[in-house]
């Protein structure tokens, strides 16, 4: 392995990312010539214990991607070398292409149990070839930004910067989950390739192995703070009020150095920013603001900001950049409607919610949402917003749809207020939230 | 955003993947003219609480990429619209190249807490701005390799297949996880990219959507069978035992079938495979081997073998796909050597081990394993194989060690049994396997 194997996935592999049996399967509907229109759901039965709702995220993307996916050459022929393939199904899967349409919700909206992220609608052997991955694009960005809103949220208007990339699952995951980081209100990222390709803020300070790697504190300091007017400056690399010393020490010896903020990293960081606010203000730094990073999460910093500890900014890696209580969403990607009938899997105690559905988030007149409902797509509902939208019809994307995907950061903090309190909350724990099933669907689900 | 973003990352812009400060850093050490060469050492201070011991993965693939890494055209100009860097910085990037060594242990040996996976020797600017990538990198597959290996542990020799892909953190994840999971000694994959690529076998069943989509459940199993001779048939639609009757009365009807599994992926897995099993046998049908699924993971694969189910075989997705009780290492990348002083962070309570080193894996005369020293690289000790090996010389690839990567399956399968069985339980807890500082590290660690 002296050359080593690609990191990327080009476009014409693309579509070998999926389960074999998607492949078997539609050469099996091949076969018997079975080409009737299938919808599939994706939804999530059940939230994750730790979260009260998940930002749903990426499905704008997925479905961008999706409608594109193609069988080329070099597919075809990995494909041919399995053996599992015949010939004219090889052939039929060169012409291919995803002709149905794609529903989803905006980018960014607070989801519930049972209700979907996304529907695909048409002929069997399209749809079912999405559903791989479909649910690998739509879960990364849905568990990443469901734990970073919380981060928000816990951080209450203090910007929050993702320092996560080496902590996250490889390339693709550090990469498109600064696009999730940005819907969830991240105010910036340490990640450049990411930050650049996301549009989102770039952000650093200064690791320990510089201050380590120079004769001493005072002099790192010195020599970066030189190249990097208003940088900030990382004082625990030995003891942290020291740092804090060293750099009060090195604007009085040189005032025309400027310090935006220092940073720091381990030990009690409640007491430490007291103590280094304390030290600044005394020396008329003021102006100087403390940044704390060190394996932080949402319950960390609400702990932290409760008891009173003078933070003005968080830097958050580890815990964020896997969600690490709640690392997977248990995703499902469900027939629910084959050539006209509603189709479902009857499983005792699972709800299976038949047909093409729509979701109505209702809102009083104030603008606060009271609860949603989920009803078939073709039902009248009395009140309420209908969430999916068409965003691919005919295999084409729906480009004033495709749109909207940017706007999502400010769309997730106009919602997020609109909640009940309860739903917002970080403590683990089911909120009460109303999601209630239409009466046409409530017929068909018990008829099912 | 109608023409999505790439989801791959090219050659040529993986130089910015990295955290914004290994550039800034950089850069500053560029100025200072600072170019003393520097050792840095990746490892974890602790083992996360799940795991007995981790297993090393990706380290040679890491090393690989990393020593090609360059700064295209294309990286430079994305970061000279940034504003943070000089020209002639930038220059200098343009020119940039890996020329120091890299150390690791070799793929799939099993790792703890304080041992280095890699060493890093290079001018300091060249081995910082390694940093991020080769974190994000060895990352990955080591954390999947070291839940899959417990899954194959308890799995007692049963072949377990990889059902994760749509569980995976992106892309990246998905494929290069596959190459995690044949090292830690998986029979096969239903990821076909990742199989095709990483060489483990392809294994796939169908899906309940499959069931549904015909107009019974014994039509969806005649047609498959008829495609796909030898194949799995899923029998928990509709009643799982009455699946496994229409099995056993579609083979009476149509002798020429052949059925070779029948997966369970629902319900009681124990109680569900010893009524299937008992039906089958009945039937004469004792080759039909039985495949459970179902959100399984390790513990639960435990209990059910020790209670006796006749599973004959493991289909693991979720748990397994993020390494959901662990799905993070805390590793580190320190400086611990620079311009021939030892340099390590003064952290109170936390070992941070200076200079160059080696890890001694020592062995009794029955060739079980004894303990560990970690000794500085030049340290002579008295017994033990060393097991970090120079993986690329002066910037180069030693072709002869990356060989050795595809053999991992083979040496992980050899190493486990050679541990203290204390090292391979299943259940949270440390271990008492020995890991210990040789005298020459442990003079240098008091002095520290």
């Amino acid at each position: 392995m002296s050359a080593p194997t690609p990191l990327s996935v080009e476009e014409d592999e693309l579509a070998l990312l999926t389960d074999l049996y998607q492949l078997t399967m539609t050469q099996a509907y091949w076969k018997e010539a079975m080409d009737g229109v299938a919808t599939f759901s994706l939804f999530f039965r059940r939230l994750p214990p730790e979260r009260r709702f998940m930002l749903a995220c990426g499905q704008q993307h997925a479905a961008a991607r999706l409608s594109r996916l193609r069988f080329g050459d070099s597919a075809l022929s990995r494909l041919a070398g399995t053996g599992l393939f015949e010939a004219g199904f090889l052939d039929w899967l060169a012409n291919w292409r995803f002709e149905g349409d794609i529903w989803t919700l905006p980018e960014g909206t607070p989801v519930f149990a049972n209700e979907p992220l996304m529907e695909v609608e048409a002929p069997i052997a399209q749809a079912q070839l999405l559903e791989s991955l479909a649910m690998n694009l739509v879960q990364l960005e849905t568990v990443l930004a469901s734990k970073a809103v919380r981060i928000v949220m816990a951080a209450r208007g203090r910007p929050v910067v993702d320092f996560g990339m080496r902590r996250m699952h490889g390339i693709d995951a550090a990469v498109r989950g600064v696009r999730a980081y940005r819907t969830a209100g991240l105010a910036g990222t340490s990640n450049v390739l990411g930050g650049l390709r996301h549009n989102l803020a770039l952000n650093g300070t200064m690791a320990h192995s510089y201050v380590l790697a120079h004769d001493s504190e005072r002099e790192a300091f010195r020599a970066f703070a030189r190249h990097y007017p208003h940088t900030t400056l990382l004082v625990d690399t030995h003891d942290t009020l020291e740092g804090v010393r060293q750099v009060i020490e090195l604007m009085q010896e040189e005032p025309e150095l400027t310090v935006k903020a220092i940073r720091l990293d381990s030990g009690d960081l409640g007491e430490l920013a007291r103590g280094a606010r304390r030290l600044l203000d005394d020396a008329g730094h003021d102006e100087v603001q403390i940044v704390a990073s060190s394996g932080l999460d949402e319950a960390q910093i609400a702990v932290l900001l409760e008891e009173g500890a003078p933070i003005d900014a968080f830097g958050v890696g580890t815990q964020m950049g896997v969600s690490a209580d709640a690392p997977v969403i248990d995703l499902s990607y469900k027939l629910v409607a084959y050539a006209g009938e509603p189709r479902v899997k009857h499983s005792p105690g699972k709800i299976n919610l038949p047909c093409p559905k729509q979701v109505y988030r209702r809102r009083d007149d104030q603008g606060r949402y009271l609860g949603d409902v989920i009803a078939l797509r073709d039902e009248r509902v009395a009140a309420g917003e209908p969430l999916l939208r068409p965003l691919v019809k005919a295999g084409r994307l729906v480009e004033a749809e495709m749109a909207r995907a940017d706007d999502a950061p400010e769309r997730v903090a106009d919602a997020l207020p609109r909640f009940p309190a309860d739903v917002r909350r970080l403590e683990a724990g089911a909120s009460d939230y109303p999601v209630t099933l239409s009466p046409g669907l409530e017929r068909l689900q018990s008829r099912a």
